[in-house]
């Protein structure tokens, strides 16, 4: 979408948007010679596909296999090649952490060295995420550092969160981690001469943690990498000049609802727990982003069964969901995953738009080939919100 | 294609990928009302379109007809638009001549002139080859310039070409071809400042040429057209981190290769000898270009039957193309040469991609009506390769 032409043009009224993301929906040929979508025969999701408008989205660029940062990013509307979300970034947006635009990130290792300092254990054993939770805290209570806030977060197993909060922090910052055993893990330098500063404090950060923790069998040690500062997303309330809430269970695409300026609505684990949050904050919003994983988790583990199964749990939810009455509801997936690949792929993945003001297509299935004939055509995914807006008469005309 | 994305997602593996170009592949309805592709019923290519994944491609813009340089450059991944190769170029990568970075080329015709100094022909009665060589040995062995080095070579008949070599060269000089008879050739002169050097420079080159064939009955004088310095391509094999070699017949084909930095193969004068060049090799490439001309020439003599004849031909040999098991194959054309019109056309260009990973469409026959339904949709032609490397795996996640 074109930033400047949207903020120009949007214009609020009473209507109700809700995107549904089906997590790595996009799929291939299985061992019938049929998609999982195909496979599925998905009713509801074929009624909204012959009720609505389909295509195909493209998520980076033909050709492109994207992660789902970038692919949560596009279907927010925003160029993911333009606005880019480090690994950091991501790691901290994965547990939560609310990241604030002074804020510089880094995904952290516990890791074992030897009396000699080297390396033994890159992983420290995998040691349990409830021991990671308590190192963490104990460097957040001593840890002290001139000029910034810290903030010290376990994620899962050996791995930690850091943030390190001031003015003037730069990621320009080399990896710590020497991705082998037998060498010590190197030091934090400046790859920029902008980032002296930083490299100094991370080098100091890493200092104390060593002290604090260096009498440890195990965890007595760290690497540090994906230095990132957030990207300065346009904040998609302020675009679109309209209340948007996002429903996820999963803590990275809540992070990433968060980084475009949607309110993260609490919610539990479940699907089920989803749709009652949904409907509960009904009323309070103008758009919502609702995430449903379990496509994705069954594509990766080249769980064909499965993901046909995931597609068809999140079918019969349709017309609970549909009792809600979106003005417009899209159906779309950040990137294709099928489980013939068990990965992430380039593939376009399909999409619905279903709304009172759609010009219908002659498409009577949600599957790859048939989407392939939809009125959208095959398209970037970044350009599939502003059209769903467009929809819900949000858009105002351009020129006279 | 995104030249920066791609040098930093490009990965090395053991695929075989193999671009065959049919030149000028794409047509238009014959006499009855069938395209070539449709009446040449091509079962081979048919059954690559049925197991692969069609589309068409569009090679520089939409309504935008493309010689056969900037066709090639999109299939190669280039921007036809950013990457311009000028006709001197073309003639001097088209007799296999290793252009260097401050080469400055133009192609040249040798004329005849009256004793008035009017252009009585302007093919100097299209002279043998063998003619052109010995007067192109003459002025190589007996022109001086100061401050450059110059090559001339002989092409075809009356036509050369001339390469200048040296700091600070300019294209930016009008051509001396009056493109008529019965007026002198025109002086090379400067289109912009930067220019005035090398125009004095060519003037000086011009002036000794004359003197020395000047006495001659035909080629005695001679004109420049098509000033070109070569285009800084990024180069495909880093680019891609791959081997690349190119097997084609005719010297263009063969330069534009060498200028995107593909090893140029020895192989004969006819198709079959390309297929044995590309079996002797298989081993040592990750990446081949293989060109057929034949489509394309047909269809400039505006001869239907002999297009038709030219696919069936191509056709015929795709099953001991497929016997070197290419991980991915893909059949491209670099422009549309309807035979109905006789000479190249803006029409998209059918294309195939076959492979492990394609996402199978519903496209049984390869043609331009059917392939207009292929997944891969019409799309630009520089992203075509992007898209074959793609399913070759060739191309690392972007984003987490």
């Amino acid at each position: 979408m074109d930033i400047d032409l949207i903020r120009r043009l949007s214009a609020p009224n009473n209507t109700k948007v809700l995107l549904c993301v089906l997590d790595g929906l996009g799929g291939m040929q299985g061992p019938r010679g049929r998609t999982e979508l195909e496979e599925a025969h998905p009713r509801h999701l074929d009624r909204l596909a012959e009720e609505g408008i389909t295509g195909q989205t493209v998520p980076v660029g033909l050709g492109i296999t994207t992660g789902s940062g970038p692919g949560h990013l596009a279907l927010f509307g925003y160029d993911p090649l333009v606005y880019e979300v480090g690994r950091g970034v991501l790691e901290a947006t994965g547990i939560d952490f609310p990241l604030g635009p002074d804020d510089l990130a880094a995904r952290g290792n516990f890791c074992t060295v030897g009396a000699d300092g080297l390396i033994t254990d890159r992983r420290a054993g995998r040691i349990a995420t409830e021991k990671t939770a308590e190192i963490c805290e104990l460097l957040q209570r001593e840890v002290k550092l001139d000029g910034v806030e810290m903030f010290i977060r376990p994620v899962r197993e050996h791995r930690f969160a850091l943030i390190f909060r001031g003015q003037g922090l730069s990621p320009e910052l080399n990896e710590t981690d020497p991705q082998r055993e037998g060498v010590a893990p190197l030091e934090v330098v400046a790859t920029a001469p902008a980032a002296e500063r930083t490299a100094a404090l991370a080098r100091e950060f890493v200092a104390q943690a060593r002290k604090l923790i260096g009498d440890r069998d195990q965890a007595n040690a760290l690497t540090l990498r994906g230095w990132a500062t957030p990207p300065s997303l346009p904040q998609l309330p302020e675009l679109w000049k309209l209340r948007a809430a996002a429903v996820a269970v999963y803590p990275m695409y809540r992070g990433l609802a968060r980084l475009v300026g949607m309110d993260v609505l609490e919610t539990g684990t479940t699907f089920d727990s989803e749709i009652e949050t949904l409907a509960k904050h009904w009323d309070d919003y103008d758009f919502f982003f609702m995430h449903y994983k379990y496509t994705d988790s069954a594509g990766e583990d080249g769980d064909f069964a499965r993901k046909v199964k995931a597609i068809q749990d999140f079918d019969v939810r349709i017309p609970e969901i549909m009792k809600l009455n979106p003005n417009v509801i899209v159906i779309a997936g950040d990137h294709s995953t099928p489980a013939a690949m068990a990965d992430h792929s380039w593939h376009p993945v399909p999409t619905i738009i279903r709304g009172d003001y759609v010009r219908r297509d002659e498409v009577h299935h949600f599957n790859e080939p048939e989407t392939l004939r939809g009125g959208l055509g095959i398209f970037p995914a970044k350009e599939l919100l502003p059209q769903a807006f467009a929809h819900a008469l949000r858009l105002s005309r351009f020129g006279a």
